[in-house]
């Protein structure tokens, strides 16, 4: 496949044949839009979704750089089943993050036993649901827009402001409480199997037991190294689309593209242009992939510190992870649109869909501008700060 | 609209109502793909389907410039629609550049009298339709590709081969002529209304008076200037996807954007990123454009000369042409994907439709791949000499 | 020479002439430094120094557009005296846009009289230079900073500041007044024999009636314009640049460049390659200088509009140089570094002295950020306000 | 120094040492070219001359990834003495890849104890060194160009051609053998202290004992390592030149920069232009240095395969190398053209010097067109074949 998969490792090994299965409909899944159900039965089906649960608790105990190589995988194909791959776990380790260390237990406990999937209903831009207390429990109305993974969830993180609009509170619930309700209104030009659309809360009663309490580590670095792992969902997204499209315009020019009318080659894969082109978008995409792999060096270690992670630990990782960022979306722009060069003019319809690729990167690169994330990286590199723990770093 | 319109031309300034009329709902007929059925009558009605028909035909006599300036306004809003435009005139004057004096004189007058919008099915690269001769007509039997504004022309412009594969011969015809099926399976990824699917032939019978007969004219440059109208319809409608897109954006941005968390402006448009970036657009765009004023004019001129234009006038007029579509290539491309940036995650949904800017430069940037049209400009600025007259050159 | 040049107008005729003249020795004098002695002898000789002065004192009464289309003709080999040139003719109208009429009358006649050669030492960001009253004179005491062309000037342009700091007074002198001291210690990698290094002053006495009271027209928009001819030297020292070493490069290739080893080509411009890249470079010079005359026009009009220029007449003309200034420079600075490419390894010698247009354009390039343009331009775009008049815009 | 460089490796440290002693007059010595001696000293006293000499024969037995990273360390402050350094191997090594065992042992023996410096006049590009039998000697007539490092080397490795042109012939001879003269007539407008002139022989005597005899192993995939080891030094050198040209301008900016007059910042480094600019050229620095990391192991893998080495490991190196000598290559003129936007006006000195990291980069990328690596890393990605070894590949 010309980049390098570590097959003898047996979940990326699973991956790579479920990235077969995904990409047998990947195209008209595409333009669908709506839910990956099969292919959510065949990743509950493989294990993978408690890949990163400590096998204390019944999972796999794998690294962060497993889960991400394997959203890589999916994204060569399919660049929503990467995204919900990755964002799922995010809110897996949301009680160990920010609840107590009881919670952690019981929802890893639960998730793994229960195979379940996440989705999430806590996007922290919008100031649009509202919780207020009664006894025991909380009441929320409103509704949260971006709910990535919603759509065929089995739990959900959600997060609330109080009535004053002063407070975020986050908490784990099943998708099939009471007055809850999943829109499938996404509407966004690529990514179009994420079910980012909004999900509304009408009286939804939320237990205090279910609240995820994270005053306990109140101010510790490590508790917001979660902006982190959502960060590196963005990014090996971006790496696997530039992969995939890479690998399937070559397999194109090689079965279908003809030589130009005034190029003197027999073969298309033969003209100087067409080898420079398909050079030098390897290089680069090679080059980003290596940035990557370091940031998920990165991940793996600062993950490891736990609660003991230092500020300027955490720093480390998030320049490392927004370095990565950054050069893999302008990758992965450039390559998923000048693929079309090489392939040529028969290459670009809808029934061969590769305009995806683009669709997928361009509309994902949105959710964190890159002009923020090199600022941050400069800082650094200028005066050795690192960026303030927050919302994107 | 910050790009320059001179609309004391009541041509363009007749193209710019239509323009705002086929904005309404662009969006949605890129979507629908099929017949821009009602835009065709708005613009049968408006007289400038005969714009560039001589005065003594009943035309408007007008030039080039003209009727590309007016490509470009359409493909502001609606690339599709820019492209028939542009396509139509260049089969308006193929009995003028391909036909004896008298055929040309018949069309012009037939066309301009029946409001007539013409189409083709004359694609040089398939050998795909053959006709043989039956006394004093020809019987033509097989298909042809990429026949764009078939799909709603009143005429068409055809080729075909001998029977043994050696020549192509030109004809013009009625679309209602007994045999001929139009198969509306247009499936690009963009222009999506262009039409440009199959057209078959079953036994279509084409009088000998309909054929137009070169060659009392072979070997004159001139009559190699339709490739450079072709030319010349593919970079004004990336000229004007540029600055729709932006336009489009620029707009967007304005009433919609909001100032990302970490920018400290209280509105968008103070990001010094975002002024940057709309300028860098900007700048690029008005340098594109003014490229391609440049070879409008060059093609002014060499129309001008008619049947006495020299080989090396042609050639002029050849490598403007080609310079200009590399680089309205080149920036369309750029800003058609990097208007996201700046407009952020909201804007990228499939109601607003704004990636249709993009899938329609993509699609049609493939026409004809910019590093050949390069090449031709290097060689000539390197030793003088000029492309050998050809397709798409 | 590829990049059009109106010899029919007598003006540029005759740059072209001196161009000619100043190639024979453009790579030892930039190995040097110093004075370009001789050329501003031919220079004097040509008549080209009054160039602008209205024809009423004696001058040729050319407009803007024409002296600085000899700024590009000089920068094709010499971009330091491209800039020394147009520089000159800042100067040679101070007085116009800040004295009174009666002042600039007299120094128009003076200079087209003595065929004087004007430079400045006037640089308005340096806060080193301060005059005092004392009965009917001023005396000054300080240095200047970049003083391009003093080191050859017959007349000065000059600004200092009040003893409290807070107002520049501007004057006009001779360079041989008592006190003052020409360093001749410009180090700069480029543009070497700009003499753009520090003039000191001590004690020199400037009259009361050298003085340049502006007071009269402040707050007219016209008196600003200063600003946009020093932006047209920079733009089209970046012009004649990028055209000057194209052409140089090309001429290199075709004479003395060999194919690589790899190529399967006899010639080396016969690579595909070589082509492309050359074409490349070709197509952004051409169209920077596009939109470079598009800003020699709107400043032809602005200066014909004199005191009645409006500020949005202004803010138009602003616009126009600063894309202009922002294109060319980008462009210049690819084209001197990638003609190397294509020439070959032997190519770069000091001898050949090629990489003198990279180090000229690269410290020309810093006499204003291109950032700083943009974000004018973008501003204007996005809202429709002008740059406010001052240092750079 | 924002680069990880492991000082736990001595022999790293040792370099960093003699790197900020290279520094001191790294620009002096720019501006004279000529020999860097005194450097040359430094080196002989560190004992880094025998560093991939094997222990057995006296050498430190080190990996070429060490001494490539050390070419990177020198080339930070002075790209020639990085490209000496590491050429001084692939000589040092010429006997093993290219002579008979005893001939290896006896070279690598006597250049350990003799803390040999390896110069080479043995350019394969040029065909005007002849040499003619005679007895049990050779006697070569004519000259080679491009001999870095031999106006300070103690030993050369030479090649000449048969009277017939046909073959050339390999050896290794000392610099001060009778006949030879080294011209010192390097005029590159970079790399000024490599020495790459030309070396005239005029009836220099060579032993057959000299003479390395390839033909034990002609047409081993190992034989042709050597281009890898010279491709490996021109990419170090690039890498080595970005990231120091980046350190010295973040320096340069942190400590004389001072803020535009527009900006509203207090410091030049406050600047979002200031901070995307330095992290965009660091993160492409970063990107090009891992490529660079992964062909070093690439190169440490071959080199450990030795006369095993297969065609497809050979030629999983050369890709490797080509990949990240493309993107360094690319990347280095980029930084040392770009450090200047953001340190300003006042930097571009030729005090400073800083200039020199692109005339370094600019003159040394020559020696091998990016486009053809690019070419070739293409030609393996579509369809897997490796470049036939050669010259530079």
């Amino acid at each position: 496949m010309s980049f390098d998969l570590d097959t003898s490792d047996p979940y990326l090994a699973a991956a790579a044949v479920l990235r077969e299965r995904f990409a047998v409909d990947a195209v008209a899944r595409d333009k669908q839009g709506g839910r990956p159900a099969e292919q959510l039965e065949l990743l509950r089906a493989s294990g993978l979704l408690s890949l990163t649960i400590p096998t204390a608790y019944g999972g796999q105990g794998q690294p962060w750089s497993t889960a991400f190589r394997i959203t890589r995988e999916f994204a060569k194909v399919d660049g929503s089943f990467g995204h919900l791959f990755g964002y799922h776990f995010g809110s897996v380790h949301g009680a160990y993050l920010g609840g107590s260390p009881e919670q952690a237990a019981d929802l890893y406990r639960r998730a793994a036993a229960g195979n379940w999937f996440w989705g999430n209903a806590r996007n922290s831009f919008s100031r649009t649901l509202f919780g207020r207390r009664d006894g025991a429990h909380y009441v929320l109305d409103g509704y949260k827009p971006f709910t990535s993974g919603s759509h065929i969830a089995d739990y959900l993180q959600i997060s609330w402001l109080d009535p004053s609009g002063q407070e975020f509170t986050l908490a784990a619930i099943p998708t099939d409480r009471a007055g809850l309700t999943i829109h499938h209104d996404w509407d966004g030009i690529g990514q179009r199997q994420t079910g980012s659309g909004r999900v509304s809360f009408d009286g939804v009663r939320v237990h205090e037991s279910e609240v995820l309490d994270g005053r306990r580590h109140a101010g510790r670095p490590f508790q917001s190294v979660g902006v982190l792992l959502q960060q590196s969902t963005l990014l090996n997204v971006f790496i696997g689309s530039a992969q995939g499209a890479l690998i399937a315009a070559r397999d194109y020019t090689r079965e279908h593209s003809r030589p130009w009318i005034y190029s003197g080659v027999a073969k298309h894969t033969e003209d100087p242009w067409v080898k420079r082109t398909y050079d030098d978008l390897y290089i680069r995409t090679q080059a980003a992939t290596l940035l990557a792999d370091r940031a998920l060096n990165a991940l793996d270690q600062a993950w490891g510190r736990g609660f003991d992670l230092t500020e300027s630990e955490r720093g480390e990782a998030a320049i490392a992870v927004a370095a990565a960022n950054a050069l893999a979306g302008e990758t992965a722009l450039e390559v998923t649109s000048k693929i079309f060069e090489v392939m040529g003019a028969r290459s670009a319809t809808t029934s061969n869909g590769f305009d995806r690729f683009w669709r997928n990167v361009r509309i994902h690169a949105l959710r964190n501008p890159a002009e923020y994330k090199i600022r941050n990286v400069g800082t650094w590199f200028l005066d050795g700060t690192y960026p303030e723990p927050g919302i994107f770093q």
